[in-house]
């Protein structure tokens, strides 16, 4: 599956979509998804009008795509990081913590895209639930390879990954809008937190 | 503080209202928001356009007043079940099962309030997280009240409520749109799988 938009297509309109959407980020970030007008994306990108229109369709679209393009890197920084460890556990530690840090790195981008989505609506409520959905479909692997090694006792992995979700899409929206609480103070309640929740018992208390 | 809009004012004024929001409740369900005029909940709640309007400014603001009102009943049963424990950690498990139990008899409601608010956007959105941090609120107090009679050890109150708001929310808003996980199977999870985390031994397994 291909991680940031590393796609094997043709490398020429690849590299015009992504000057699109630095272009649309830099607009949406200063002007607001209201206010933006997909000309001055156009003007931005310096692109043409034609190659925006012809990659996305609306001013809603390139948003949307934004939205996948963040959800893209999220995934990709988890599997990164759930790659240098062992199978069980250390995965399961590895995906929360590279989730939280991405949050806590691209947090300008991750506030426009939650907060101005918010205006889009039901589009957005089901794209929101689409990303929550490929996260928490991630973690429930990984808590399965932990049942499966023993590290946990059995658990519904889709229960508990659903929760897990929630939980931290719930603390990094609060911090995405109000500042507080950060991701390090997050990441140290919530990590022993989740892992006890699940049975299992860290080294240091 | 005031439970399920039983509030000191003059009767007549409180039982159109309770007119008005059941009928507007019955033409959401059966139109959809978007779907609704004012007019049809006039007629269906045998009052007057003059009352309606008199009571709500405008479509929106009907449907808002529904969301208040499931999140007064929410809370509601949530202290009511919580009264009957001791202080401490049967107040959070009461709290929570509270909380699931009330989304299970009332799916029909949760779903039109939920399915159909995401259309809102942004004022939905706030909304939401008013509810979410009302709720949130309340567990903290049980969370440092468990705390302080010594059940469970010192934790971050605030990250852990929101926590839990974030898990049972997800968990919910799922069930709500996919009829799966249910609030049984939800609940012989989440109830452990919360507990256990802020370091709460249960006695049964």
């Amino acid at each position: 599956m291909p991680i940031l938009s590393r796609k094997s297509v043709p490398k020429d309109p690849d590299a015009t979509k992504e000057r699109i959407l630095d272009a649309a980020l830099d607009v949406f970030s200063a002007k607001g998804y209201h206010d933006t007008r997909v000309d001055e994306i156009v003007e931005k990108s310096s692109t043409s009008k034609g190659s925006v229109y012809f990659h996305f369709p609306s001013k809603q679209s390139i948003f949307l795509a934004l939205v996948d393009h963040f959800a893209d890197m999220l995934e990709g920084r988890v599997i990164e990081a759930i790659e240098h460890q062992n199978a069980g556990i250390d995965r399961v530690r590895a995906a929360l913590t590279a989730c939280l840090d991405t949050f806590g790195r691209y947090r300008r981008l991750a506030k426009i895209l939650l907060v101005q989505a918010a205006g889009l609506g039901a589009i957005f409520e089901e794209k929101r639930q689409e990303v929550l959905n490929r996260f928490s479909a991630l973690v429930q692997i990984y808590l399965q390879e932990a049942v499966a090694l023993g590290e946990i006792p059995p658990l519904d992995a889709e229960v508990v990954s659903q929760a897990w979700a929630g939980a931290i899409n719930n603390l990094v929206i609060r911090w995405v809008y109000t500042g507080s609480p950060e991701p390090d103070r997050i990441l140290s309640t919530l990590l022993p937190l989740l892992l006890r929740g699940v049975g299992f018992e860290e080294k240091q208390s």
